[in-house]
């Protein structure tokens, strides 16, 4: 998939300005870091948090077919026999018995067919010293209770869809939903990846948004037949990227060819997003139809029924289920770049960096800025912060010349700054910067709370 | 601290309701269960997510002196040598060497001495095959990379605590912040407790919503002292569980006694909650002060500085922290346990059960009811229901009499039934009905939205 895209890698001045700003640091910084696990700072933890909020919003709250459910990360074992995972989530690794390293067996590093006497080690050059490729699954395993033994063997899981299969008709009963409905989880997942990289793209540790629905394999029209809605999850899907502000131009569908495609699999699609340089477009959710794979090889596994009870036609099935399921690290880098950008501002010697992020994922909705330090400023600078910040966040400073306190919001993605000035004292009105057009209107300080409200799209 | 509480246990009812409603299921249940690992079905999410939005809400967002973070789960193992839990987050275990069993040393059911001729084991019986305490860590373990060597060792965090701490300078830096400030943050943590239990009390898996508050400890008057700070935010912690609806004589604090304390620790209370029966009063929040012990040693083991420099008194100094550590889960717990009632009701022969939820914690805000099946009422409700989910959880049940529906969102904590009448076609009124005292007005349907808002104190 990879190709090189139109668009400049902003990556390195994005990890820059997300430490020193405080979205994204290393996890364990202080100690060197952990291998590719990062901790989301004030700033990021706020993002991050309004990406996670739309979704449960549009996918759970606001639609009457789709119940939430946060289903625990450490599962039985006997759940990732019957999915798969034990038996096939593995990556191919080769050793060296010379220099005890370790390598995935497709590294380009690698000179010549390890196992042969002609692979050569590609760190310490030794030849004829690989081993033949090894299977190595990608759960990380924990013990629970006092013994460390096989049989206190648990896995952290490594994606949450599992979760929702196993609680499919606890789920069902309780809520006595009717088939076809959804069940949506957001949740910590873990892959004990060989190669991770590229920030927080392909992490060890990481966020899913996981939607299962079920269908009915036989229905037909007018009922929505399973690729129907297959289709429909697809186009909902992309519409909820674009609704965020990824721009059109850096989304596209891509189809998982016969090839690519799991056995049981009917029709897969990945919504990707262009990151920009050498990454390009690349994975954000996939959007697959997976037959009755899972419900009933959970069947077959705990030997007990998964099947809905179709009341109406006296009918039991086991559902089909189409699945989205999303990154929200990714999604969370995908607003990041999508948003990233360096330009020229007119009649000013220095330009400005902006994260033009939509105002209702902004981590700051506002900030607010008394002009100069003294004469009643800062005083109902303060006044019209603690009005904002009942409904909003809200960033104060009172440090520096003003347009430094613009460019310092600008560069994180602030989409509105009030500034308190020397007429503001005198009349009550205050000025309100848009980031993006840098025009400033004057409002009243007791109406600003609806007037940036109105313009966020967010309740006062 | 054991001691049987005046209030009723009405846990054994609670678990039923829990699981039979949805707000709770047992991990992994078709498969027999994972020990004391619980998932949150469609209603437990909701309330969940409300009780953590309300911390996130109260804890950062409508504060200007605490930053959020969320920091992962999996951190550098040196972490947890400098917290001191590689050394001393221990339990003393015992086995017994006939019958290969493991027991809490403090087991009560162990008679004698284990380690003496003359224990005997709870299980088989066995005298003398005790063993003597052996130190078991509450950690759980796994290996990250594909090398399952000592040298890739790492933990799931046993609490939240440590990311704020290593973060402290990259937090302070990247907001500008003065101490004092403080950091909060929301996430899972995993113990691998020996005796977990009493529901979503105690489980090996679980979530906590803590912040650390960052003081100088030479701070003198006008400005707090660390003294005055703890108790700032002891009774502040107080007054948000209060504000959740938990019923004030179920509230009380516990102080640690000088031998309760850590050696680092200057004070420490905790908030419990009267659970009920024979649980009783029981820890749902501690508040600390730590003293400088974790920057401290943070700087030890590290070898990097953690100090705050002082600008205007040009002075660097490592802060003294006061946490405020609360569990999620058991926080979520008291407000089901101080919500369930058992009523009768005046003029009907059966009585009810109730969940009297604040509006705002309540999973779902409104129920909607067509009184019957036709004459234009489901159409209307339908269309009162979706008006509504626009801005709040709605359930909508048109199946079975009247009052019978009532009872299903009265048993969950719906505040409001919203039913669709033969008078609602004719005059585009609905009847509202209060789950508490049971009354009943009419409201236009287009006003409905607004009248709930200002009911629950949420945004329309």
């Amino acid at each position: 998939m990879a190709s090189v895209s139109a668009h400049p890698d902003v990556m390195e001045k994005l990890v820059s300005l997300a430490k020193r700003r405080g979205f994204v640091f290393q996890s364990s910084e202080i100690y060197g870091g952990t291998g590719s696990v990062w901790d989301y700072g004030p700033l990021g933890v706020e993002l991050k948090k309004n990406v996670k909020d739309r979704w449960w919003h549009a996918m759970v709250r606001a639609r009457d077919d789709i119940e939430g459910l946060d289903a625990a990360i450490l599962m039985h074992p006997r759940v990732w026999e019957a999915s798969g995972h034990v038996a096939t989530f593995t990556d191919p690794l080769v050793d060296c018995t010379n220099c005890k390293r370790r390598f995935r067996a497709d590294d380009p590093a690698i000179k010549g067919t390890p196992g042969t006497p002609d692979a050569q080690c590609p760190v310490c050059g030794s030849k004829g010293t690989l081993s033949e490729p090894r299977m190595f699954n990608l759960m990380f395993k924990t013990f629970m209770g006092p013994v460390e033994d096989s049989a206190a063997v648990v896995y952290l899981r490594p994606e949450t869809a599992q979760g929702i299969y196993v609680n499919f008709l606890n789920v069902q009963q309780s809520t006595r939903q009717k088939v076809p409905f959804g069940i949506a989880q957001i949740g910590k997942a873990f892959r004990n990846e060989i190669t991770p990289g590229n920030f927080i793209f392909r992490t060890r540790e990481f966020e899913q948004m996981e939607m299962q629905f079920f269908v009915d394999p036989e229905a037909k029209a007018p009922a929505k037949t399973d690729m129907e809605w297959f289709e429909y999850w697809k186009e909902q899907r992309m519409r909820w990227h674009l609704a965020l502000g990824l721009r059109p131009e850096r989304l596209q569908f891509h189809q998982h060819e016969k090839e690519e495609l799991a056995h049981y699999a009917r029709a897969a699609f990945d919504v990707q997003f262009d990151f920009g340089g050498s990454l390009g477009f690349q994975e954000i959710e996939g959007v697959h139809h997976r037959g009755d794979f899972d419900l009933s090889r959970h069947q077959q596994y705990s030997n007990k029924k998964l099947e809905y009870f179709d009341q109406p036609n006296n009918r039991r099935f086991v559902p089909y289920v189409v699945e989205t399921s999303a990154g929200a690290d990714r999604t969370t880098l995908a607003v990041l770049v999508n948003a990233y950008r360096e330009e020229e501002v007119p009649g000013e010697s220095e330009g400005r960096t902006v994260l033009g992020l939509s105002p209702a994922l902004a981590p700051i909705k506002a900030g607010v800025f008394p002009l100069v330090k003294k004469d009643g400023m800062p005083e109902m600078a303060e006044r019209v912060a603690n009005d904002l910040r009942r409904a909003f966040t809200v960033f104060y400073d009172d440090g520096g010349a003003i347009g430094r306190r613009y460019r310092r919001q600008d560069e994180v993605g602030t989409p509105f700054g009030v500034t308190i000035d020397g007429q503001s004292t005198q009349d009550g009105t205050v000025t309100v910067r848009d980031r993006d057009t840098l025009q400033q209107v004057r409002v009243a300080a007791d109406q600003l709370r609806g007037y940036i409200a109105e313009r966020i799209g967010q309740p006062e």
